[in-house]
């Protein structure tokens, strides 16, 4: 008999959760929705979003938007450029950018304001972080790994994106410590990535094999990946039970089978793919 | 034939040689001087001034203190409470406290009024430790090995004794960053501090002994001695050149020796030891 164990905290957090909900509540007859870029990274969501006629528009392509139209800013936010560009336009917006996302916005700006350099911890092409960025003019000094290849001079400001790992978090800190004289750190890494880790690491520690359902772009599904990997050779990412197929052989021996799933991994998917296993 | 090296960054620093030269300088006729606590660790520099009767008075003896008298406060600084208590006595104070602990004692104010819990890296039991704490009304988490064993819950200040070690700072942050969510860090390890540690460390490297001249209850010679202990098994921790005495035997075969001081060692005291090397 096999074992299917599901990590503790897994799926979507509360931003995305509310972002899909009041989405999928969205109704403005005569005007033509759009989420600007995929609302999550999930083409099942996307595909039904789709149905509702809520279609997606790639940020370069804001300047066809017409008066009327109807723009949905995703849980990662958007830059104040493109926030001002878009009320240029006079479209109407609708804001799910989480409230976490919308903190550390605001403290970025806040900081650059006073003269502090701020120093992102993250990936330099996620929305999310392009968006941080732009509350400091796109200043920032952006890093993955926690290296610093800057010049350490003044005061800075350090914010993470919301769904990095705690051990690049603390390599960084440690790293700074080592040159700045002044720093305000702020670990902006949300409480639903950190448990969400955190269970991760736990059950993939105990199980045989471990199956990781996400986007292959959600980021946050890629950190659990690594994570999973890291003590458990027979790791998967999936995005639906049908990615299952391949890894069956690969897993038939496997006894426990663990499960987690990314911020933006709609529930119905993952009870699938469970019921798949 | 034996080569004596000086570490590039010995002996006094800015604050120390400040606060010395200015003491020696003061003539108050009618009036009797008093230091608060020595003026620095050094019985040599002590019995001199003593000569100039300008003697050490206890913290604990405030009270014995009368008007006209002059007291002044040595680079470590005092706390808030004690400097109230030198006013209500109507004495004179002559502050010769480091501009740099100023700075730090400033910081802890601001930050504490802020509702920062404040962190000090630092001996709790050194004067200068006891006054920045004095700034945050006696509320600070002390800890000296960058060890935490208190609530991590808020936001933190946190500073360092001037003469703090930097891998024990970059130990406390990288611990800090572990757990806490948001903090303020500024590394006031002070400059002549961190210069003369390196040159310690460069030094002690190279030779087959090193000599470190300083106070025994002095903190940056003490930390100066546990550096150059760590490359070189022959190091000694001397007050000046009589202490040289038993240690001549030990050092017989050394070629190269390495030579050392901390803040509080006057110029001649080093140059005796070297002659005498």
């Amino acid at each position: 008999m096999r074992e299917i164990i599901r990590a503790k905290n897994s799926g979507f957090c509360f931003g995305v959760d509310r972002a899909v909900n009041e989405a999928f509540n969205i109704v403005r007859p005569g005007s033509k929705i759009y989420t600007l870029g995929p609302l999550i990274h999930n083409k099942d969501v996307a595909k039904e979003l789709s149905l509702k006629d809520i279609d997606e528009l790639n940020i370069k392509d804001i300047d066809t938007l017409k008066e009327n139209d109807t723009v949905i800013i995703r849980t990662h936010g958007v830059s104040m450029e493109v926030y001002d560009e878009l009320k240029a336009k006079k479209v109407e917006i609708i804001d799910l950018t989480c409230p976490y996302v919308i903190n550390i916005q605001k403290k970025v700006k806040e900081y650059h304001e006073k003269g502090y350099k701020i120093i992102i911890l993250g990936d330099a092409t996620h929305p999310e972080v392009i968006g941080i960025n732009g509350y400091c003019r796109n200043t920032a000094y952006i890093t993955q790994a926690g290296d610093l290849n800057f010049p350490m001079k003044g005061r800075f400001c350090v914010v993470a994106q919301t769904t990095e790992k705690l051990e690049n978090w603390v390599r960084l800190i440690t790293n700074i410590s080592k040159t700045a004289k002044e720093f305000m750190a702020f670990n902006t890494i949300c409480k639903a990535t950190e448990d969400r880790q955190k269970s991760a690491e736990e059950i993939s520690k105990e199980v045989d094999a471990m199956i990781v359902i996400g986007g292959k772009t959600s980021s946050n599904t890629t950190k659990l990946y690594e994570i999973c990997l890291n003590n458990c050779a027979l790791t998967f990412h999936i995005e639906n039970a049908e990615d299952l197929g391949p890894i069956r052989e690969k897993i038939k021996n496997a006894v426990k089978v663990g499960v987690t799933a990314g911020a933006s991994t709609p529930e119905w998917i993952i009870k699938e793919a469970m019921e798949n296993l």
